[in-house]
């Protein structure tokens, strides 16, 4: 089984970063690829970010299924592109996001999404609210940390994540912290072992449920929502 | 006042079409400009058609602002791109979608939107749900005719537009219609005329809703979802 | 073009600022004229107050379709008698309360209201949840000043509104703020440029609203909720 | 114990009517009185007519707690008035609609409302909503008979509501019907032994909800949405 | 008329407790027994202990039935089993968590339901949702006391009872109590003579609202949700 | 790694039939067990049988924390017990209704549940409405067939899985089909093969679902919801 995960940013080195957290992750006699675009942003924090990186996104997703990948993982916590991609493959397409998500909503009672700086907190609220899974959050949490910082800067990304989810869980109630940023991938083992909360890592939950819907041969179903886009000239 | 209206496909036709029907709608005193970018889909019916259709758009609100124009009007019923827009300048940027469908909520008691292809469906009773309106929604019917053929056959257009409104008053209890797609507009006189109900035509209630946001100095705040986007390298 | 406000208190003076704040607004060629009932209560507070201010109200209506008036413009924030008056005539009938509430959803994330005395919180709530717009809530926050208070004591109505706005910008997240009273008009320029808040004046955008809705020839449908009462004795 | 059913229409002979039907239905010890207004519509079957019946049925309830009742009922199912009315007294205003809106819930999966007339279906669905009872809502089905024609054409009466009950069951998966007018009062045997269907008749359950209500000494708190009107003129 | 009052859990003190409560509550002509089963947990504070308390519960409700009682109330206020009660007998089944959550509904603006210990918090939460009240619910506060504590120091309870009303009244904009267990019956008259707060008490509401039921000879309905279970093989 | 799957009920058949079924699907060094308690109904489609088989399962579920098993799979489509099973244990249990819920709103836009008989429609509907999922919910539809008849006569099974299914698609516009009883894993081929919509097979994905929990060191959180039970006397 071939799996490729796309970061849909331009930054290399937060590609080797997920490159490195998920190779021990995946299955036996699963290939993982981590890939991104070369051109793009170099971070996704912004609506405006979002709409310049889907474009080059979609082209590697395009690749992705011609080159014979299994799945396709999308690597960045707001799931850009996600719909988009669904209606032009046929290939399972994962969003980290909504996996994460959707896990999260079956491990405790409320949980508190950690994400970068403070003008992302009413984007993943949506996300969530898309989702119906408004009733499971406890709160939205920025870090105040660039995406950028939060890779380059390990040590102090882990003592805001402690910090943050210490208060999520004194103040907001939540049991269970989702890291809504793949950059933060492999930042939260303190969490669990100091607060006893569940901490939901979005990155290695995408690649698994890509394996599973790869395992039990499921995919996006093509009769509606994902429906593949009518043709058509494109200037 | 200078209004500029973006029909973020590039298919000058449509364009065409807007700027003689907007003509006589815009207040003494305004100058109204229609364009649509030089290049992406021709027409958008899918999530990957915005996702090529936003970039070149984004461009041209940028241009708009930097042109001294007081409002942009994003002339495509499902506003791709409207956030990142919101983003990116400080003048109003008004979406026919929102702006039709919050005034089309004060005008009776459930209204029915028009769309043109089945597969759309999903993407407009999403854009109604996100903005609270579900419980004002009778349904959403596909004229089962594509943006460009909406546009090249209007008598065609007009005999489908009447048929779904007559099955929306009927069949689901609607009171209300609202056009689902720019090239739409003008095409819906006899559905007032003969089932008496009210009619909702996006483009022209998007320029007036941009008119008067300009007149009583409004704009969308740049404090939190529509801050300006962080700088950062774009490769 | 000639448009009707009609503010439903008795109190001369609120009206007399109603008009003076309008003035300007209006477009060339709107004739704008602002009356209120001569008899019930001088401001509106309360359900028992809107009970009282509904029936001469309904009169000022009726009379304003008879006298040729093109809209109506209900110039108090919680909207008493919109539906009823909409009943009872054809031409366009506009809220104030309810205009206001969906323009303020188009311009940012999330809106607080700003009430005048602590009773009134839940029947704005209300107001703000039967038009599906919770979602874009962040509060309602008392200015603890009656209606006669506000429009006699502009100075310290502007030092409330000030320092509550700011409150709702840092304790509920809130990047627009909502005047929720008609005697409120005019009050705030310093939210706008002290806190870069947008601020939405309920009165100005009835007028236009009104305004629009007569040169788009838009009306509130007569099939369904807006129906003609059925004919029957009144004692 | 002394409760008044105050029927806030003008008809005489809907108020005997309820005083017929509800003379076996209350408890040994409770002294029921039934009233209506001496001006107002005789009937209420729009926005329009409660308007009209709202002021003089406030000063009932105003009369009702002087004369030393404990409790009133306010017998007409879209509850016109109910608000107000608590905020004017102290003793227990019940609304027959939302009582029995709120049994319902508890008696079934779904329920059907049953109603006067096609236009009354919006109001009564907002009812419903504002009380968080959608979910519970399988239908609002008109009657297509006006209040005086139920309260006149009794045999009619019933063939209409046994056959709406019935098209609710089968089509819409209702399992409870909720009698949604004070004039249908006693009119649902057949629907219960027929069908089998639970049916609630809300003019006997609101007298019941006042029995509890005094004898467990509880009424509507003034703390909050109901606190005592601020004193004022009224013109 | 006779109502049995079954307490769900194995403690003779609480059962005691009730009766003594309930004695001078229920009308003339209305015979009341007090029962708990004679096996399970002791007191209700988990979904385990649900799972262990309602098989024998159900048992005694089949009883009740059997023995020509015309009604039930389970006197738990998380409801334990009362879907699978309303399955297998045709006399109503009361809920007096259900029953009061309704009528609490009716007399505020919101209310707190004070809950024992702080994990009870979420279900008592999801007990609300389900009937579609949330809108209604200012919050959910422990008293951070066992079940077993409630009903052995009465003092204390109502010293804790006081405290949280109080900072439900400040903190959560609550207008109504709700005594969220039915070990609290009885301890909360300081709450209305000290704060002015309507307190809803679930043992005596569930009592009257079964005498309610038998008086009007309504039941649950058995044609959806509460039919009886099909007959099968059990081991 | 060693998984338990538990089916609640009593029919040895239905767990040949589900061991049989999940043998292929489950990871390489992975055990599965398959195992149902030995008293309890032999099938569960009522909230009583619900009521008895939980007890047994819930000693099963503790069973398998002490022998050591790694997760634990609830067999039973409407998850029976899973809230008391998650509070009694730390090891992950997967309800194979939820995690099938969450996966299905993965894959399209709106799923149908094909349930049993008639009477579970109301109930998988609260299933899927506490979810938060009800906005990607197209219909219940009930194959009309008991839980026994199901797993006895696998033929007809498939004929009316295959009705079901193409009435979703065509009436009720459903594009995913989840299959609502575990009775039915394996029995849904012709329904992707002829129909072109994605099969939800719940035990298959609740088995991958805590696989990847295991290989994630995920489990729900004991902070919130699923603390473990008070310790008490239990009868």
């Amino acid at each position: 089984m071939r799996i490729i995960v796309i970061n849909p940013n331009t930054s290399e080195s937060m590609t080797d970063h997920l490159r490195r957290e998920l190779a021990s992750i995946s299955g036996s006699g699963v290939e993982l690829v981590c890939v991104n675009p070369d051109h793009g942003p170099v971070s996704i924090e912004s609506a405006f970010d979002e709409a310049l990186a889907i474009p080059p996104t979609l082209d590697l997703v395009r690749g992705a299924e011609r080159d014979g990948f299994d799945a396709v993982v999308l690597a960045c916590f707001s799931d850009p592109g996600l719909e988009a991609a669904r209606e032009l493959v046929s290939i399972p397409v994962v969003g980290i996001g909504e996996s994460a998500l959707h896990l999260a909503a079956q491990l405790g009672r409320r949980f508190t999404v950690l994400t970068t700086i403070p003008q992302r907190v009413p984007c993943m609220t949506e996300h969530i609210a898309r989702r119906g899974l408004l009733n499971r959050l406890a709160s939205v949490r920025p870090l105040e940390m660039s995406v950028l910082e939060l890779d380059a800067d390990s040590s102090r990304t882990k003592i805001r994540v402690l910090a943050e989810a210490r208060a999520a869980a004194s103040e907001d109630g939540a049991d269970v912290i989702v890291l809504g940023c793949a950059g933060l991938t492999g930042s939260a083992a303190e969490v669990e072992r100091e607060l006893g909360m569940t901490v939901v890592d979005p990155s290695p939950v995408g690649v698994l449920t890509a394996e599973t819907l790869v395992r039990l041969g499921l995919r996006h179903s093509k009769r509606g929502l994902y429906a593949r886009p009518p043709a058509k000239l494109i200037k």
